[in-house]
């Protein structure tokens, strides 16, 4: 159904040929999910012809097995793949003067080697816009992987808060998470690497779990989330280990009142900056707006960020069917950080969260 | 030292200003790991001024705290990143009409964008080769992590040796291995995701663990590997569990005649062509040629996949200082595949593997 919209889109468009290179992407059109390196992976579409799958060599009987049902070509190491695509297109159609590349993913170099094989036709088109714009809204199937995803999240957060210790590192923790959803829940992977922070590295917000240890009366930052079925979640907490100090709990209150309150303030037809807003002013108003130093949000779905971008700015219109996060955060360097973090869909009258973990202040014993 | 030979690449090469955006490379001249996701993060280095590096308003402490010792810049998700960029380039220097990119990486929509604030430059510079090029050879430092990356993975042989059992699922093995690195050794990521096959799946070479249950009599591939301090492992080994049939016993000693044959004829000078050859005719001649689906090799450093690669028709020439792996492999599809892999370096007279775990075929007892 996806693939009758893209050679629709071919139509409408006015192109021939889509050249489609981003893994994910493809999986989203074909059902076959593959990472290949830096060998070469495409889905080709055209806007008269069936669209047909390229791959390596080592790679063509999983594709043949997969959900995809259409054509599949392959190529050896050996050989010249830009020359193998080239043929095929020529194979299949006479109309291939007008290309639509994903520019926001294929590298310069690459669509110079295909240029090269065509070096007639058009390259202007990008089907990147398209992509994105068909992926914002969720199917209710899709809706069902990324709620089955944030359950695997929620998980992962008892693992988390169990396995917190006096002594144990940021990286203990998150080995144990990681296993724990291995062998209980069989996640073979993890929408990005488990962050566990505690004390002030909270306050660099993407640093990774350290080999420093957990120590009393700190807060604990959590932000982690799973591959289901090719959907992501991606979800936030933040816990006290011991008593935090005052300025701990002023600041995580704040952040919980901004979170609470974006969540609650989702509506369609309001634009993203305006639900980004909801939040940065609670935040700034208490004094901390200079401590928020990302976007509300980001989009959700078979990448751990998509659209939209729910930032400062952006007048895109936020409508049922949408997916992303709520994650204000205050950071104050060298003290501590807090972030809380939900993804969930835009329904018909607000927003339901995929992630059910609660966002009182815990305090877990020493 | 690496940025000063590229300040002089960017001399000789007449052009003005480079920039660099896979993260790999950024941390290979700054000593910054940093994966942005979607966000921008590059390094600006100029042909007579000192280089800076851009990144998101989340990691600029990071930045700051981290290996590198020169100027960063953030953005703000509500900035425009390229007006910023530009901005500092042309705070720092009035030359800036010929650029340099990282064509093998940069995507198309951020070279428009990076070009549409520059529209009287000329983007015709490519610095991948170059990149590609300096990153072939490897210093003793950066062997010694090699070798550190291979004994981890040594290691994760054993685990994955002692996990088979009857009734376990290629995932579980998977998951110890991953587990016992990350708690006994402090690996945080492997290099790519962790292979174990059974019995016919090892056919297919690049497929992932899956729920499929080890059964007695069949050969278990393992292709697996660490990063090490930013340095990547990869090496592959097949074993039985239980008796293997005549034929599974006959694909093996090829195999490994092939791989041994290739190990002890790599010599400075020769070509990765060659290199190819010497392991495919062993195959070839058996009668397995067709089974052999893939180059003998790639190269190694700070990614599991890089420069140079052996494969047949490269008549790049062999030269001490570089590392690649060696692993053919025989797959008959619906029977069995055989992949024996190690990665090693290019001495003045031969080829030092950094992984040593045994290559005689294992027959783990039932």
């Amino acid at each position: 159904m996806n693939l009758t919209k893209l050679q629709e889109w071919l139509q409408s468009s006015d192109n021939d040929v889509a050249y489609i290179s981003n893994p994910t992407t493809i999986a989203y059109f074909t059902g076959y999910d593959m990472e290949p390196h830096e060998r070469i992976f495409a889905l080709l579409a055209f806007k008269d012809q069936d669209p047909f799958v390229f791959v390596p060599a080592l790679n063509v009987e999983e594709a043949k097995n997969s959900a995809w049902n259409g054509d599949v070509y392959g190529y050896l190491d050996s050989e010249n793949p830009w020359e193998i695509i080239a043929d095929k297109v020529k194979g299949r159609t006479k109309d291939y003067q007008k290309w639509a590349l994903e520019k926001n993913n294929l590298s310069v170099s690459h669509y110079q080697l295909i240029h090269a094989q065509f070096p007639d036709a058009n390259f202007d088109g990008d089907v990147s816009n398209f992509v994105a714009k068909i992926r914002l809204y969720k199917t209710p199937e899709e809706i069902k992987q990324l709620q089955a995803a944030g359950r695997e999240a929620d998980f992962a957060f008892q693992i988390g808060f169990d396995a917190i210790k006096n002594g144990v590192t940021e990286r203990y923790i998150a080995g144990q998470i990681e296993y724990q959803l291995k062998v209980q829940k069989g996640v073979m992977h993890e929408s990005f690497e488990t962050i566990v922070q505690a004390g002030a590295n909270a306050a660099n917000p993407h640093l990774g779990p350290t080999m420093n240890k957990v120590k009393p009366n700190e807060l604990v930052l959590f932000d982690l989330g799973t591959m289901h079925n090719g959907y992501a979640s991606d979800s936030s907490r933040t816990v006290a280990y011991g008593e935090p100090s005052a300025k701990e709990k002023e600041i995580y209150e704040i952040d919980r009142e901004a979170q609470q309150a974006a969540i609650e303030a989702v509506r369609p037809g309001m634009t993203a900056s305006e639900l980004d807003s909801v939040a940065r002013d609670i935040i700034t108003k208490a004094g901390y707006g200079e401590y928020f130093i990302h976007r509300l949000g980001h989009g959700i779905g078979k990448e751990v960020h998509e659209y939209p971008s729910i930032v400062q700015g952006n007048d895109l219109i936020i409508e049922e069917g949408m997916c992303f996060s709520i994650e204000p955060g205050i950071y104050i360097p060298n003290v501590a950080g807090v972030r809380i973090e939900d993804c969930g869909v835009v329904t018909k009258n607000g927003y339901e969260p995929f992630t059910h973990t609660s966002k009182e202040l815990k305090i877990l014993p020493l």
